[in-house]
């Protein structure tokens, strides 16, 4: 733990004035409640979400001209609440994105990505750079329970993929988790899916299949633990899954890509009996032969970030040296640069894979 | 009990001998093997896919010239197999239609209605009146594991249902079977709808929703126990869903229609955190908004039928009279007259909700 | 609604100064913060737990001469803080006794009655009348997460034990939640256990059968639902189950009645892939053959109190007249009368069910 | 593949005659049932089950002098019956010991270790070697459900452990299955509990704290990949494991020991909201802290042996290489000295851990 030095009264920040203008401007340095603890922002990753936000097509977020963006974050704790004690200043940490109100039925219930209070920072809820300032700034304020400590041989590299990790592991905890000695498809190698990959070996699936269209992914896939690839500009999918398979298809079914023929090709590779789990979002409605689903007795389980806990999970993970996250990272920018961070990643120049912010 | 007299030679049976030429021929008393049971059958329900069966439209049957379809029937024991000391002779026994080879992935875990060895009644699969011969005839087989035992106080009107509570039963199993004080809505006043209806408020539902297109259907399901009913023709069920949950939506949704529509409908009518459960098929493929449904964090349960022993419990509800079973039946007829009640069914020739064949 | 009126400044209460010495003195008045609410008292029922607090044997309470026992209480809603929209003054509420800190690992989980943080009010923490001041005054507070709205039917009579039927509700939904069809055992026709002899049944449990020791409760539980009791003085318990179920025994077995016996009662009593929910605490440790019950592939389930949000479900059976509460109640007593109220709990003078304290 | 000899009409097998008196004597080879398999066997191992079995404490065992006891069996297949197609004479396989009777309500539901028609094998239950014959033989019979292939890379003397694989792997499915990123504690380094220890790696468990009374044991379970060991003769393990986790305790504890002090202190090593699983049996009735159990909101599991069909996860995981196994056998003996391979396991004479016969 080092000391890290005092906190200025003002940062720089990227507030969003309006659909398409990010500015990187000055902001006052914020204060933390009694609740919550500032961290300067070490590093910040940008995924497809962002780029919604940037267009103003995302719903709940502050209003422009005060609006922080960035949700997947890592950073050294400088100051914490009056009532933390989890953590203290010079704490490196990764974050959740969510924290739930705490007082609705889902909340209770430990669904807090499904908060009816979603949106209302009144009454608790937070989304880090999505409904509340987030990690596009040189320091972030977050809740302490959506703040995890990382051990040492973590670092900021593999820690501002720890939130995807997140989103892949509690997807795998509401599929069930339990997929040792199991055939698992991932389709689409991005971020989740890569980090979903691994974690299903991690967990002991007997083969992980991965179904993607360009073949550098693919190769990285194989790389990070995936038995099997398909290249679906080549092979139809389906049929490679189940050719793999006995014709029987897999277990569990991830779709990870967000295209549009994705959710019926899943349901069609996937085993009588088995899962189907949605980790994507979808530019428009898909369509889906249901029928054939329910004759198979299979369930469709969805995750929409990373809930219940479950970066704790991956930062244990990384902590014993089981996941491989910072390899993830190809293209690096200044804070000031962001605009072209966001350039880089919309028109998929140079093949960006995890786009990362350096405050 | 009540000993049935000598079985003869040759009995009465209603065979397939190819799309649309149902007819009722005559045919040799079949013999129960080791766990087989045979069934003097006092009634068999006809469902929609029947319809489907007769048109030849549905997969794995056995040839046409040897198949008697009919998959929801009951009646009184006259022989047991060798194996068999659960039941006697003159035990009156309702059924559920599918039973596994015991032997595959799926059966080992409990998923017999997703058998890996569907339609092969070499392995032991068997799904009655769809993959081997039923129940529209005057005697039927089936293996002792799919048969229950009835009290006297569950007549046959009431035990011909059974089988469609087990279908009920078994997917709100499925999908968590916890709804006590909780807003569920069903889709669809059909018998697998209006018997859903009732097993929610039986198992503790605070409020149960139907959404249906009929007054006359909608008013049997107001007095079998929906405490809302509404008419889709007339106001959008999404909107009186949420109006009726404060905006939030219902906990659990149902959909036992089968309309394209639907399943969408689900999706929008769903609180966040819920739960949809599918329990009918669809002409084709539908569209979904499936983003919608990932952002709300929401499960998709199917069942494709009465699984996991559930047609027991359904018993045990009518014994202990918390079933109204036998008031869906609107149309009664004799084996011989089996072109009329299917097409009754097809057109819809006065209403009918649930048809019976009496052998 | 009717507006109650101003609030003083000081209350009468019961505090706490040493094990055994609970005076009626006057209090200030306490103030809602940001996610608080004041609520008048109506009533705070006595269970076994508050004869282990007056006697000073139960952990990480407030301080003595500062601590307001009461955990079971109801009332109307007189003042919210800040953030409060979800309940206004005049508002007629019961409670869950916990509320976690939503920042540890169990709150994440959604399992805040074992809460890590549990006892420390600094971190958000409260367990109403056990780690923070409860109902035993005039008026008391809680947070908002805790509070359920009561509709109009729902008096304070019946609303005083909706914390107990949450503790009979949660465990349920621990064990599973879905008991239709089944055969379920109770042990301990206590509060908690009368109470959930009903939740049984009202989730379509087959057959109830009640275990219990005095004739006067049997017949209440008889009269509540339940189908079969068994006096434990006269007859084993443990046979009554076998032949009541056919020498199989029963698919749940639930214990709440805290005897030393009962554990090892429960393991004989319950099927093989039966289940076990403990709702009850021991005085001492208990004898148990463990051997036996893993020779069952039998799973132990545990529930220390009311929690995952199910007093909601609870206020929502009571609001459709499916739940029996009020009766329960055999004795009451004025605040001033606290004393002689424990007296009678604690010497079981008159067969005290459900003993009441009206402020 | 390699195609076997032909069968002889005889064959060597080990007949208990009565307690004690396990003898070697000629037997006519059995002929396979239409679902069932002939297996050549390669290896059976002996467990502490096969030591009641011998000393006459075991029930529903097949009678004195036509008995074959031996539950943890490989060999390969050499005649198969009449409706067997999933394997062919030369398969490699390896074996669940239970096949259920496939219709009582818990084989219904996929718990047929729970088999409600346990030791009747005119229903179809089997469990073999223990209600049936089994593998301390040159030939052995099966249910064709029961017998998982091999791939080539897995030799007979990591088959043998299959069995013991499973049920650490039922036990890790019964008790939800998902350890990624957790602590989990094994009491006792026996072949259950180490195998457990490199399952709960393989499934991504965090740290793995194995406790013990032999360094030897425990160093062969550090070498297995548990992270910490603790010697309970030297240190108390509920200390050990409170000082490695903040004091907090363990996600899950296992109890693999059969120690009569080890399910208290499992209790008291687990953190509150967290798991138990029994795998071991106990000489006797145990005393229990159960109030501080339930205090913890703690649920139990229990797994009698290998279920839910997963000898075949264990064996996809041994495919794919992530299961040492065949290093646990420290003692052979040829299938005339069996009298010295019980007496060997008995007396713990030269530290045996896994004892097999080689027929």
């Amino acid at each position: 733990m080092t000391r890290p030095g005092p906190i200025p009264a003002t940062m720089r920040a990227a507030v969003l004035y309006g659909a398409g203008d990010l500015r990187v401007v000055d902001r006052p340095v914020p204060e933390p409640r009694a609740e919550e603890v500032l961290v300067l922002v070490a590093m910040c990753g940008i995924c497809g979400t962002d780029l919604k936000i940037l267009d103003g097509r995302f719903p709940q977020t502050p209003p422009y001209g005060d609006y922080v963006p960035g949700h997947e974050w890592t950073g050294t704790v400088v100051a914490t609440g009056s009532t933390v004690d989890e953590l203290a200043p010079g704490d490196r940490v990764c974050i959740e994105a969510h924290h739930g109100c705490g007082r609705c039925a889902s909340c209770l219930a430990g669904k807090y990505t499904a908060c009816l209070n979603y949106g209302d920072p009144g009454k608790g809820h937070r989304a880090s750079g999505m409904t509340v300032n987030g990690g596009f700034a040189q320091y972030a304020l977050h809740h302490v329970g959506a703040l995890y400590r990382l051990p040492d041989r973590v670092g900021a590299d593999d820690a501002v993929l720890l939130t995807t990790a997140g989103t892949g592991l509690y997807g795998l905890e509401t599929a069930g988790g339990y997929v040792a000695g199991q055939d698992v498809v991932v389709f689409g190698p991005g971020a989740v899916g890569l980090m979903t990959v691994q974690l299903c070996k991690r967990m002991g699936a007997a083969r992980v299949i991965l179904v993607g269209t360009r073949e550098s992914r693919l190769r990285l896939g194989r790389d990070l633990g995936a038995d099997h690839t398909v290249d679906a500009t080549e092979t139809d999918p389906v049929r490679a899954v189940l050719d793999l398979t006995g014709g029987q298809g897999a277990d569990l079914v991830i779709e990870a890509s967000g295209g549009l023929d994705a959710p019926d090709q899943c349901g069609r590779a996937v085993r009588r009996g088995g899962k189907i789990l949605f980790l994507a979002f979808y530019p428009e409605a898909v369509r889906l032969d249901l029928s054939g689903v329910i004759r198979k007795d299979v369930t469709l389980y969805t995750a929409r970030g990373e809930g219940g806990g479950n970066v704790r999970r991956g930062v244990a993970l990384a902590a014993a040296g089981m996941l491989r996250c910072g390899e993830l990272i190809t293209h690096r920018f200044a804070l000031e640069d962001i605009g072209e961070a966001f350039r880089v990643l919309r028109e998929r120049a140079g093949e960006p894979l995890k786009v990362v912010v350096v405050p």
